[in-house]
């Protein structure tokens, strides 16, 4: 024996029921785009290495270069945000809801409690375009949020913050912008602490005044701007109807270079979970970072959907998936020579719409047969060769449970997939 | 200005109505796998650098190693064929029909006319299985490629060869196997032709039947095997009725190592295409492939469908596409208080599965707008501040051309829903 076979660190193989939620999953985020006409791309798994440098701060060393051998280097991509500024810059794409759904890669350590893998799915929704009123796209992107929640059936909180007043209460009490770019350390945290006391009241309105009756912060320009924005943000989420869902928080800070806005991320309520799992879509407006490949800035705000997290929450509290039942298995007699006629049937059925599949061994037995059948839940349709009408085999249709094959009624010939048809809708009705 | 903005060599973007030729060919393929009874299923787009080697021959040069920075080498993968046999020995599974898609990677060097690129598509159904009756698999195998170009409405021919009559024919006329690893050189091509010519007729049995009166080569014990074989296979094709896209093609050799019996080639008939294209799906039988990562060894066959050369093909024959008349877009008088009912009646018919748009600036000319919807073809649900009833806008509905927006219906608030979706079927029914 050699040593174990497996994937590369951090990466997984998608099968059975994962994939078939996954797709699902993808389906109604895909519809809810779509209803907001969202427009689907689709990029290289690798860009330009120079296009991907100075845009995510420490998170650089994260990247998966590739071995170029000669060429201009290239690196598996960190995210789809990049990749989208690149596309809207070489097109001179101005306007644009745009969509992609991808692996991106990450060299990170692997850790399966916090969901983290090297490569993962994303799953972002993005509105470019200056023509446009201020947090109208904002807007429309927080409500995109809480409607793909909701078509998921997951109740979350929609944490947002801005980038100004962010920018403008650390600037205000004199603490070092540097650091918010990874999360905020301890000093920071009780300075915000002791700030957020004075308001024991939850929820987006009361803290926005709090942070307004301030004389020191409201003389700053900067929180002045972010205030502002926020607060017509909220008009246009209670339009929407999604107000309930957020929750202004400032001490949420992204980290990556790009965020120049509003900025968000969506959790699970802690009540609900105990723990915080971190943030299962996260987001913000990003200004500038078309303007790293252009001569034309185009603004832009978007957000990005944790796949992986989001299928690991919704797995956990799904019920066991019921077998499929529309699948058939024809089987024969122990007669080898209707291995043809199988064939033949199974072609007509998957003509027909019919999921059909038979045992590669045309001499097993037939109880043998009928019970692999049973075993997922198949109807049987049971090839049998009738000796007043010899090469002219009956079709018996079988449906689960399999006790009885001799009661199994007689399919005529001529009207196959009808009465096939018929029966699997009656077996699905009865199930 | 810097140099241009593009995507690496030999990879593209995909958008617009490429993408939703694409995500359209994937449904019917993947229906057809599904009627089969396929299960699907997604690898990681890297391998440890290992698993690669030592199954493609020379294109070995051609694989894309990672840049490891320690850890163990890992390279994107080459196809899903290897990717498949490593997750069949590591989930010890002996028996499964499954399929993916996905993109591959190839240093290789790019050509557009011949289609060739770095980053590509490939759609794979494999039916992995010992406990199978001779040429069942494989008889499915290649009547599934039959349905997916019948699906995709394209005539095709099946090429098919056997890689013990190619080695039998080669070891009987002395020729050296070597020699067909990368196709025919000009020798072997003569010899070939030679043999070939004494068959005028085309099509499977008489090549066969030729094949085995040929003294020296009807004792060979390949070949005899492998015409038994392909006498069976052309059996079960026939009860599939699939029979008549195939053809026995002596000249077939296909490149890759891992082939062990039937091996076969989709090409467009060369009448219709005045040159050929190159092969458009191709695959074979491969025996000894999960043995090189498992002390278990599985029988393998299967198919590997070339997506971006058939999407090329059907993009050449397709209609410009009919723009979308599903969109609407809700547009404001020139009142700009009006920006928040038109993101409620959005939020309102999103939730009623109708894509809705509407202008990100608030105070665009209303007639502006009409414009702009009436370009995507698009309806227009019209708010109207009534001056009868202040601060109750009214809602007239617009179906294309808007030439009239005077005459336009008034709907009814009550029932926004209903009228608007009446009004969508009845746009749809006379367009």
């Amino acid at each position: 024996m050699g040593p174990p076979i497996e994937t590369p660190k951090g990466t997984r193989d998608w099968v059975g029921d994962d994939i078939t939620l996954r797709n699902n999953v993808f389906d109604k985020i895909r519809n809810i785009f779509r209803l907001h006409g969202g427009t689907e791309i689709d990029t290289p798994a690798f860009e330009r290495k120079s296009y991907l440098t100075e845009k995510y701060g420490e998170d650089t060393k994260l990247i998966y270069d590739l071995d170029e051998q000669g060429g201009a280097p290239c690196a598996l991509r960190y995210d789809l945000t990049v990749p989208f500024a690149r596309w809207l810059a070489m097109n001179n794409i101005r306007t644009i809801k745009r969509f992609q759904i991808g692996k991106v890669y990450r060299r990170d350590q692997p850790s399966l409690e916090k969901g983290r893998m090297r490569e993962f799915f994303q799953c972002d929704f993005d509105y470019a375009g200056g023509q446009c009123d201020s947090m109208v796209p904002d807007a429309e992107v927080v409500c995109i949020a809480a409607e793909v929640f909701e078509a998921l059936q997951l109740d979350v909180v929609i944490r947002i913050n801005h980038r100004l007043i962010l920018d403008g209460f650390f600037s205000a009490p004199e603490v070092q912008k540097e650091m918010v770019e990874k999360g905020l350390d301890v000093n920071v945290a009780t300075k915000l602490g002791q700030y957020l006391q004075r308001d024991k009241e939850a929820g987006t309105v009361p803290r926005l005044l709090t942070l307004t009756s301030d004389p020191l912060l409201s003389a700053n320009l900067d929180i002045q701007k972010g205030v502002e924005e926020m607060e017509l943000l909220m008009q246009y989420l209670k339009a929407y109807g999604v107000a309930d869902q957020v929750q202004f928080d400032l001490a949420l800070a992204r980290g990556l270079d790009y965020y120049t806005g509003v900025i968000y991320e969506v959790m699970l309520p802690i009540r609900k979970t105990g723990v915080s799992v971190g943030s299962i879509a996260a987001g913000g407006r990003y200004d500038d970072l078309v303007s790293m490949f252009s001569s034309h800035n185009i603004p832009c705000v978007g957000i990005s959907f944790g796949i992986d997290r989001i299928l690991t929450i919704l797995k956990d509290g799904q019920q066991p998936k019921a077998q499929r039942i529309d699948s058939w298995i024809v089987i024969a007699s122990s007669d080898k020579v209707l291995v043809q006629q199988r064939m033949a049937l199974a072609r007509e059925m998957r003509q027909a719409g019919i999921s059909v599949d038979f045992d590669p061994k045309a001499d097993k037995k037939p109880r043998k047969q009928i019970d692999i059948a049973e075993k997922s839940a198949a109807t049987v349709a049971f090839l049998d060769l009738d000796d007043e009408t010899p090469g002219n085999p009956r079709l018996k249709i079988l449906t689960p449970p399999h006790k009885n094959p001799d009661i199994a009624p007689v399919v005529d010939r001529n009207n196959v997939i009808g009465q096939v048809k018929r029966h699997l809708a009656q077996a699905e009705y009865n199930s």
